[in-house]
């Protein structure tokens, strides 16, 4: 039997692709389904099928995907419910290795549907076809460089986000491409009459592309099974979840949405404690968590120190501990030695180290960072992206003032750095920086993540240390 | 005795104002005070104040504010600590009406401290002078058109915020003017030696250009004065708190950088209840809340109607079944004109509504909403902002596909005046909308909020509630 890479290849790097039932009409999801992989980069070869017309967006349309002269890997599947037999029998003839079902109609409206969804299953299994949906938006996959339905084309990343929410999903997607968390995958799962969130799972540990997993999901085909597989999963990689129905009102919103029954929450929080899946509180908060455990490493422990100004250390202490992670208050040695990079009349730097509205120069905030790294009761820092005072305009107190913006630079690669040399993590608040300032982008190309908000640094911390505990707990 | 607004004006409204301790040297609070109000649109007269210097920025400058041959309203000062009494009688003298204490080195760093800010009070006091800090970022005032702080503009509007911390403060101000919502003030409080909370809070219930107010609070000068003032305010305007050192971590911060002590968390949520201060769960919270106060009617309830796109409604509906509002199901009647204007595959549209990746016209969400402001068991609606197919080169469903974009403007204009209309709020999601789309930019502009989320939208709706249960409480 094929490996669950080699079943699910084809549908995430074709080679050539073909979307049966593709339309000139635009607006049309058969329209759609042709334009967008044609302007967002796919490479492969496109094939539009449809009896109708001869050519669609200037390619060459089939009558039947029996008709084109080439191997498909991957059927695009826009047919009305009731033709997609009769086009799946046509793809196993053909010798397609994968299809996305998009069309609608099936399992979610009733019995019929049903009986509809499980005569395609059959006739897939029987020829050897994998398949992603029905009912679903399409996918975007780094690898294939093949988008389906993103409006924006995500920068490529190791985010993979698993979606039982198709048009929701997207949205998510992207929302979190514009806030820059690359995307390896998106995938709108659909009826999963076929394939199945335990599957995607699967293919996504094995997949190099990816090193966190993200989900949206309503409820399990097989629940015991997916935890089941997430607990050897979450050894090699991470998995973030939101899961919606969690209220009343919710959960009678999944059950018409994707027929879920959302099950009971405390039996699900149970599972992702038992597991280690890392679950967010709110949708979006998914990709901000993800971002943070693909590249920082994991704590040792729940201590954290805490730098940046007035209140924002206030409410980093406050979102930090309100999540149960820890505040030490610093030894003498090392609030002494702090406090001869801030201004006189800057408080105790206790924890959080107070800037107290001084300005320092790059090298001196990643000195700061870095002696609370070297403190052995200390497992991560936040702190904010070190301020660049010649990007600014500014004149730092030190007498470091008068160096080039190099010298910014250069201690921003330092900056870059330490996590790895300290085997800890660091995320920080892009605290009044510029898009393009090139320390600022330094630093978060090393992987180090960089929130607009106190709490969601808090929140990015807690998730690297439930992540950490959980991988402790499955060696011990 | 002058009236607060008599004794604030001076302050928010100047016609010429004095900086005492201007300097020529970038990066100096003395350079920024007179650049950032020239570089920013302040039309009144700027005096700089320095021994050293005949001019700054092209400015003359006088050796002592007593040598400039003009009136000032409002002096900034800058000097040291140790030479702020000296210069607060010469601006006694003068016949200065306010000033801003940017300088630290106060009641912040000690006894010493302490007793030169007593010091200055009493000066100020005897003199008729009231002042803003010390230790403090600086202003912004619409009515003024006065920036001393803030590198972006604000967008006017009507949103105050005062905040104890200043340069976070001021970050949270940028954050907000980023996501648009447009502020009348920011004003760093600092130590409150002269001016406290309660007086800002005074001055911002007779303001005009001010509907709602926002703190950022870490302990409270007078923390019965305060509640009893706000008590009273709410009568006009909402007021949204976030309150800082919640925890013991955070209750350390605050007592360096504010030496506040912040009190119990339970005690201070109580008062909130009592007197109905909204309070914000994360710092920029506060903002997204006052966004809904400022333009939507209250709502006579706690039931909402959603409407969205699968997980979109599922999340929307989990986000406010949290909040302890309630998403009743539609009646039979309604659930089936809704599913006159929803495609065949749609679930039943029983609230949550599921849009179920179909495209509508303008108009057609509108009537969707307007239906169900209609109802006589719904205080309030959470949509989309209505989709523009002509805009996105959608093609509708409907009939109405062929109609121009005109009609969309005219449908979108319909939509903002529904909430009055019905004296029921709606709140949007910006889902998949671009930012210079005219029909967001009419439903926005009209006072209707726009959220990346529905979890910002469900707790906007909530804050809406809180603030009408208060209005309600007091009247009765």
């Amino acid at each position: 039997m094929k490996s669950i890479v080699e079943q699910l290849d084809p549908i995430f790097k074709p080679k050539s692709i073909a979307i049966i039932g593709a339309s000139d009409t635009e607006g049309k999801w058969g329209f759609r389904m042709v334009e967008t992989p044609l302007k967002t980069g796919y490479t492969g070869d496109i094939y539009p099928v449809n009896p109708k017309n001869n050519e669609i967006l200037g390619l060459r349309s089939y009558r039947s995907v029996l008709d084109i002269p080439d191997h498909i890997d991957l059927a695009i599947v826009t047919v009305p419910a009731g033709s997609t037999p009769q086009v799946m029998r046509e793809c196993v003839d053909k010798g397609v290795k994968g299809a996305i079902l998009i069309s609608a109609g099936f399992a979610e409206v009733g019995s019929e549907g049903k009986a509809l969804e499980d005569e395609v299953v059959r006739i897939a299994r029987t020829g050897g076809i994998r398949f992603v949906g029905p009912n679903v938006m399409g996918i975007w996959s780094a690898a294939g460089q093949l988008n389906l339905c993103l409006r924006q084309l995500p920068k490529p990343g190791p985010i993979a986000f698993v979606s039982q929410s198709g048009t929701f999903g997207g949205y998510l997607s992207e929302i979190a491409n514009a806030k820059g968390y690359g995307l390896s995958k998106f995938i709108s799962i659909g009826n999963q009459a076929d394939l199945t969130a335990s599957e995607y799972l699967a293919y996504l540990a094995e997949d190099e592309e990816t090193r966190a997993i993200v989900f949206y999901m309503e409820g399990f085909k097989d629940g015991r099974g997916f935890f089941d597989l997430a607990r050897r999963v979450i050894r090699k990689k991470p998995i973030v979840i939101y899961k919606g129905g969690n209220t009343s009102a919710g959960a009678r919103a999944t059950l018409s949405h994707t027929a879920s029954l959302a099950g009971s929450d405390a039996v699900f929080e149970g599972m992702c404690r038992q597991v280690g899946l890392i679950r967010a509180q709110e949708a979006l908060q998914s990709f901000e968590m993800a971002e943070a455990l693909v590249g920082q490493p994991l704590p040792q422990g729940r201590r954290v120190a805490i730098m940046g100004s007035g209140g924002q250390g206030v409410v980093t202490a406050d979102a930090c501990a309100s999540l149960g992670l820890e505040v030490p208050e610093f030894d003498r040695q090392t609030v002494t030695s702090l406090e001869l990079a801030l201004p006189p009349h800057a408080p105790p730097a206790r924890n959080p180290v107070d800037f107290a509205a001084s300005y320092r120069t790059t090298l001196e905030e990643t000195s700061m960072t870095e002696k609370l790294l070297g403190l052995d009761y200390i497992d991560g820092v936040i702190t904010n992206i070190p301020v660049n005072p010649t990007f600014w305009g500014l004149k730092p107190n030190s007498a470091d003032s008068s160096k080039p913006l190099s010298d910014s630079v250069e201690a921003a690669k330092l900056f870059a750095s330490l996590p790895k040399k300290y085997g800890k993590p660091v995320v920080c608040v892009r605290f009044r920086r510029a898009d393009n300032d090139p320390v600022a982008d330094i630093i978060r190309e090393a992987g180090i993540p960089a929130y607009d908000t106190p709490e969601q640094c808090a929140r990015a911390m807690w998730a690297l240390t439930k992540y950490a505990e959980a991988r402790r707990d499955d060696e011990s």
